[in-house]
């Protein structure tokens, strides 16, 4: 009998089952296996770069096992990191990771997935990119990875110097190209977005497209904007306003990464041009505000009008 | 007799006199005027805008007295602030005001002064400027003003929105272009100094002409990049990242000042044209190096090299 009214609130929190039926002997052992399948995932890195140890660094603090390949041999890292790196793609591919996560740059994710002996993965694995476009990703994963891939499309927008400290509040924008409709697939694709979640992370769930088109006019403008002022070598002055100091740290922030990057989000996002060509058009409208105004003053001086 | 070890500290801040000699009779009142003196200033304000109000606010609140005129009827607003306002600038000049201090905008200071009844003021007045260009008053000052004015070019790089509660760390930059040698002249300006010295402000000792060079490669060059911004319409996204956010901010902090001002720092800053200039050559630059590489491998293509 159920008597919620004597009861404190907080029993209910388990499941009450009628204690007089068997139970099955295993009973236990399986809820026990079930939680600990939640729990660890094992995660599979390919690009083992600044980006790849950044978040591997996380995994592992959250208990996951991870192992990692990459062209450059990092091996000296990941023993310090605790997990196993596989020089040989082949080798990384046989310990069967339940998620793999693409971490290299823009420009060589697609000779790389293109050589990558993605048929000796197991047939249900969740692949996962953290790239800064995301349609193109998309669409490479779908015409390469086989059918029975899970596709699961992440991008962390913030990185080794942002998220240095902590996650808390940064965006991390996921969208689930293709999950298969099982339960576990589901659960495992909950799973490792729970990570994110349980940094603090904003869970920012949109379209590869749509993401691409806010990334242009925001991403990719800061990024333009920082490079050019950044080509300017903006010097420090005794005399600069909040508004200067924002700009330089701006500059601190986007210049100092590649060129390779900011390249890539160019090239592999197809709403940049037309937002190059908008800031373009901005830039001469300024200007042309300045020019006007100074030849009609000069007009007026000379016509005497 | 002295006896340091003995007496506490902070009894030594006063001036210690052999108590024995005989004192002027009038001693007391005389170093009390001087205090009076040194404490309360009457300062004219020209130009009663924004700018001008804003910097009242503060000289009222540290008990100097405030006069203020302006082409505009700001009568309502004096009489709330305490302080008295003149339509008629002739009025406003017989109440010989100790210190002067234009508020008007770039645009209409030249045309203001030209017809302002400078011969009306006292012979010794010191004369200020709080415009976000100094090479421009200074030298319109020398040209205009009565050569026995004191002249101070101050700029205060803060306004109504950044220095609303506190002027503390924010920077005031001044030039003392011409204060004549005697003790109540150089007090008057050292005190007038003091106002913003009191209020936290970080003192920036530079000469007109070195502001500008500086001036012209920060504050300038941000509110180009503000305007430019402005002008792109920058929307809001449920993705930006800490440097779009930056640029945001950056747009509400200059785009909605007026053109007039942003006019003003390009007109009447001679290194102006130059800075703006190799901000479009840094634009045209990142511009190249991404439409070159486009370019590069659209070859590679068509070449099949």
């Amino acid at each position: 009998m159920e008597c919620a009214g004597r009861r404190p609130k907080h029993r209910w929190r388990l499941k009450v089952r009628a204690i007089d039926a068997a139970q099955p002997f295993d009973d236990e052992t399986k809820l026990l296996s079930t939680l600990e399948r939640r729990k660890t995932l094992t995660i599979g890195v390919i690009g083992f770069g600044n980006f790849g140890q950044f978040l591997t660094k996380r995994f592992v603090q959250r208990g996951h096992s991870v192992i990692a390949t990459s062209r450059g041999d990092y091996s000296q890292v990941a023993m310090k990191m605790g997990i196993k790196f596989f020089q040989d793609a082949d080798d990384f591919c046989e310990e069967h990771p339940d998620i793999v996560i693409v971490c290299t740059s823009i420009l060589s994710t697609e000779s790389t997935l293109r050589s990558f002996p993605l048929q000796r993965l197991k047939r249900n694995t969740l692949f996962c990119d953290v790239l800064s476009v995301k349609q193109f990703p998309k669409q490479l994963f779908i015409q390469l990875l086989p059918d029975n891939f899970d596709i699961l499309c992440l991008h962390p927008m913030f990185g080794p110097d942002s998220g240095k400290d902590s996650w808390r509040e940064l965006p991390l924008v996921f969208d689930k190209v293709r999950v298969g409709n099982d339960a576990h697939r589901n659960e495992r694709c909950t799973s490792f977005l729970e990570i994110f979640e349980a940094e603090g992370c904003r869970m920012v769930e949109m379209s590869c497209e749509e993401h691409d088109r806010q990334a242009a006019s925001s991403q990719f403008i800061t990024h333009t904007v920082g490079r050019m002022l950044g080509t300017m070598e903006l010097a420090e002055t005794t005399i600069s306003t909040k508004g200067f100091e924002s700009l330089r740290c701006l500059v601190d922030n986007t210049y100092n990464d590649s060129f390779e990057l900011y390249y890539g989000l160019f090239m592999y996002n197809k709403n940049a041009t037309a937002e190059l060509s908008r800031l373009e058009f901005a830039f001469a409208k300024v200007k042309s505000e300045l020019f006007d105004r100074l030849h009609e003053r000069i007009r007026d001086d000379i016509f005497d009008e």
